[in-house]
């Protein structure tokens, strides 16, 4: 590839990048299916013309927002864990990771959430791999922690059994428990605010981290005292 | 009242919360800007002359459906809570009466979410009010609860002062990962599957409330071991 080539791909992928920054702000602002073609062409200033040059439909903008997200904040990922073993620092890389790759694109988090099911066909199949994939690696993250939990716990205690209070958080509610308090910031946290992105990593973290691994007996619910069950809204009017 | 306007009043009602929870459904499924007063009749069976008697225009249907869930969660928690004055058992009172009522309209749930910004004008702003008050609500216990939990650790330990690991989680934070926690669930959780709503109240109930009145050491974050800072993902290319 001769230096020239480099030039213009370069200078392709920036424009690329300002086309796609400029989509997903609008689609976080008024919805994908409000926005049209020329939204965008107003916003960015490229011509509708100029605009298909860089994809073929509003949906391929789209799905070049989602696809992008899942591929970076993965491939940061995959580095960071390199160098790491231990499974409580793994998974604090993992909060931080995905944390402060989401506060610096807010607007990109919101459309990741609102907009998964507005892909279509192998466009929805591709970045729902993906997102599987991100998520699968986050419960793997999270059942080492739990396993090395356990084993530092041993021998077991003197009746052989852990108390029945002592159970720990089920697998699956603890890791989209953990996407819901990262995910949610979108809806109220601002990083230009008085609180720093490494300020609400920090607060993340130790409050999962301690609920996760924590089997003090006043955060158990006591059996019957709640009226857990379904309640209909319309129903019960 | 007569009895027979009572009747009429109550089939009035009933047609309209039909008309309400389809709509939720299909808001749902296809957002409310792609979803015409058209697709409600569809799936409702009224006419589009009958819709209009329920309701002036799909902006009041949507309206409806986010009024009326904020006003019932937060009337079935004010009732709830008016028996209970230990700050832990309130708490746990409002995240099953959060859970519990949510996993139970899990399509209004993702309409509250995904549709708070379609509501224009004194509609948007009457919600709102709601949602603050509720949010205000969930703080004010969540806060009360931080405030026990230091209480009880009065006397202070011998050297006067809390360890600096044992800073208590922001009360903001906590409160927007509480709700991050609870209102993620419409993208995975299941009611028909294994996991039970109760079963799901105990998980959610104990992750918070141990990582909230947790001061494990294990859980702190070491100063200068993470990378937070923000991470723009387009410029980052």
């Amino acid at each position: 590839m001769t230096a020239t080539v480099k030039a213009d791909l370069s200078r392709y992928d920036q424009k690329l990048e300002l086309i796609l920054r400029a989509s997903a702000r609008i689609f976080a602002e008024k919805s994908y299916h409000s926005t049209s073609m020329r939204d965008i062409s107003r916003a960015t200033g490229v011509s509708l013309a100029g605009l298909y040059h860089y994809c073929k439909s509003k949906e391929e903008l789209l799905f070049l927002i989602q696809d992008h997200c899942f591929g970076r904040v993965l491939q940061r990922l995959e580095e960071r864990l390199q160098s790491e073993s231990d499974p409580i620092a793994r998974l604090r890389i993992f909060i931080d990771n995905h944390l402060s790759f989401f506060a610096a694109n807010m607007a990109e988090m919101k459309v990741l959430s609102h907009e998964a099911e507005s892909l279509g066909g192998d466009l929805h199949e591709h970045v729902s791999t993906r997102k599987r994939q991100y998520t699968r690696r986050a419960r793997k993250i999270i059942s080492e922690v739990q396993q090395a939990a356990v084993a530092s716990q041993h021998p077991p205690r003197r009746n052989g059994q852990l108390k029945k209070n002592a159970r720990p958080v089920d697998t699956t509610v603890a890791t989209y428990a953990l996407f819901g308090m990262m995910n949610w910031i979108y809806n109220w946290y601002d990083p230009r605010g008085k609180l720093s992105v490494s300020q609400l990593v920090d607060n993340i973290t130790r409050l999962f981290l301690s609920g996760f691994l924590s089997r003090a007996e006043h955060a158990t619910v006591q059996e019957g005292s709640e009226q857990a069950g379904m309640v209909n809204i319309w129903r019960s009017a």
